[in-house]
């Protein structure tokens, strides 16, 4: 890394162009690798992954969520003073093709975040993860939720966006599918990291409530029968609406569908996305998935 | 990919807790992998990078862009109305402690944007990286620049916005580090993806004008005599100065500069920043680079 790290710098290389060794690693590793074995994984010296390089580590990124938060307080504050006619929450009965949004009614205004890599950075369980070349572990998360309140972040821009919300008497409400059971830790690691209150049951929603499963969908619908819901941020397309998760939807459909008239235009105006290429939903699909067949190109320089 | 693929769909885990197969893989490929080989990489089966499925694959990163260029076209037709006293350009003999904004006077306006993964997304080259598991090579970059017009694509909100600026009378100018030598092509390239019109020399400048090599300050500062910029876009921090590639700058410095006063009130307001977490001086830094020692944790449920 360091060699690489240093050569990124140089005018020679500043332009972008030069790919981390990180990256190149992972490349070749992807490849390489015949399976998962954090016990042949953790036998080597760990590097970090590029992707965590660039959301925890990078100035890139921390402009990024900045930027992303800069537009949630805007768009916020203005939608306070204009009591908007329609919740950001989308209507019972609701398709990727016929979307409909609640109507606000005079309920009072609230914004709904997630949680993890939206509000907070989970550099402490990322870390670990990382050190032990180990992939996602759900007992693991589950100790790290219950004990890692001390070792978050917030992300760049969450603290001064949420202050700036409450002072315009818009409730902030937390939906994420962290455990019931840990509600008490999540709560602490929200208000350590300076982005409280979070009070279970009231301003956090967790996987459990209201009903089983990650399904953040029933959530949205028991905030959205007491507030007029003008914003809502979070870092997977299920941050928004469950529909973006159907097991059936293929990979380049769920891109274009959240690309796509009507929902394009929420993005930056309702609906707030933060950047995170380090895990979910969003990492996924194989070469005819991620790359469109009339946009292939071949080195004939080598051959 | 497919098994995790459909997992990650699953309302288990769809809340966004469970990385990609493609990132586990990595993660234990930067551990094991001994050393870069496209010879030996390409015997196995090679899988798309977990950074490349977000930013070319995922919905979330369409979001993003999304975003980014909805902010981006407000800002500027809110400017090109009010008219600013001051360019978002760095004025010579600016630091990161102490930098100071262009005057405007009575130029006409105009915008600057990087290209590569700002403007454009290079899936064909991307792709041919990918699938023969190689890392960054430059004659191929060559290559690509030379022979990769027509397997490019818009990044998703950068043609609506383009052209909603340049019907408010302002000037989109291109600065990229792509070669000179290429000029014909990067400009076929921009426009076939629909980003146009762009000249050389005129509103495209590329690696070799006005100074040699990749320093873009030289180039920013020409365009800078003849025109009020009211806005930059970029994938990297050196599209915005060229005093975040200084060589001596560490990168959690690097991320704080970018992340402190002055420099975190540009972001979204006049500076705008689309994620690209696949390539770039951005994919930098070993642990105590990335995880700050008091943020740490250690899972001791395994022990």
């Amino acid at each position: 890394m360091t060699i690489e790290a240093r050569f990124d710098f140089l005018p020679s290389l500043s332009a972008g162009r030069g790919i981390g060794l990180a990256a190149a690693l992972a490349l070749a590793g992807c490849a390489t690798a015949p399976a998962v074995s954090p016990q042949s994984a953790t036998a080597a010296a760990p590097t970090v992954p590029p992707a965590m390089q660039w959301l925890y580590g990078s100035g890139e990124s921390a402009a990024s969520s900045l930027q992303a938060y800069s537009a949630f307080r805007d768009h916020v504050l203005a939608a306070a003073r204009a009591r908007p006619a329609q919740s950001v929450v989308l209507a019972p009965g609701s398709t990727l093709e016929a979307p409909r949004f609640l109507a606000c009614g005079d309920k009072p205004l609230a914004v709904i975040l997630d949680v993890d890599e939206t509000a907070i950075q989970n550099l402490g369980y990322e870390y670990d993860e990382a050190y032990r070349a180990r992939s996602y572990d759900e007992g693991i998360w589950n100790r790290w939720e219950q004990t890692g309140a001390n070792a978050v972040a917030p992300v760049p821009g969450a603290v001064d966006a949420l202050s700036a919300v409450r002072e315009a008497g818009v409730t902030v409400i937390f939906n994420s599918n962290r455990l019931t059971a840990n509600a008490a830790q999540t709560q602490a690691a929200l208000e350590a990291a300076g982005l409280g209150p979070a009070r279970p049951g009231e301003t956090l929603w967790l996987k459990g409530d209201i009903a089983p499963g990650s399904a953040k969908d029933p959530r949205r619908a028991a905030v959205a029968t007491r507030f007029c819901v003008i914003a809502m941020a979070g870092d997977q397309l299920g941050d928004f609406s469950d529909l973006f998760n159907a097991e059936d939807l293929a990979v380049p459909r769920r891109r274009q569908a959240a690309a796509s008239t009507p929902f394009a235009e929420m993005w930056g105006n309702g609906w707030f996305m933060l950047s995170n290429p380090v895990y979910g939903p969003s990492l996924q699909g194989d070469f005819d998935d991620v790359f469109p067949v009339d946009r292939r190109w071949s080195d004939q320089g080598g051959n």
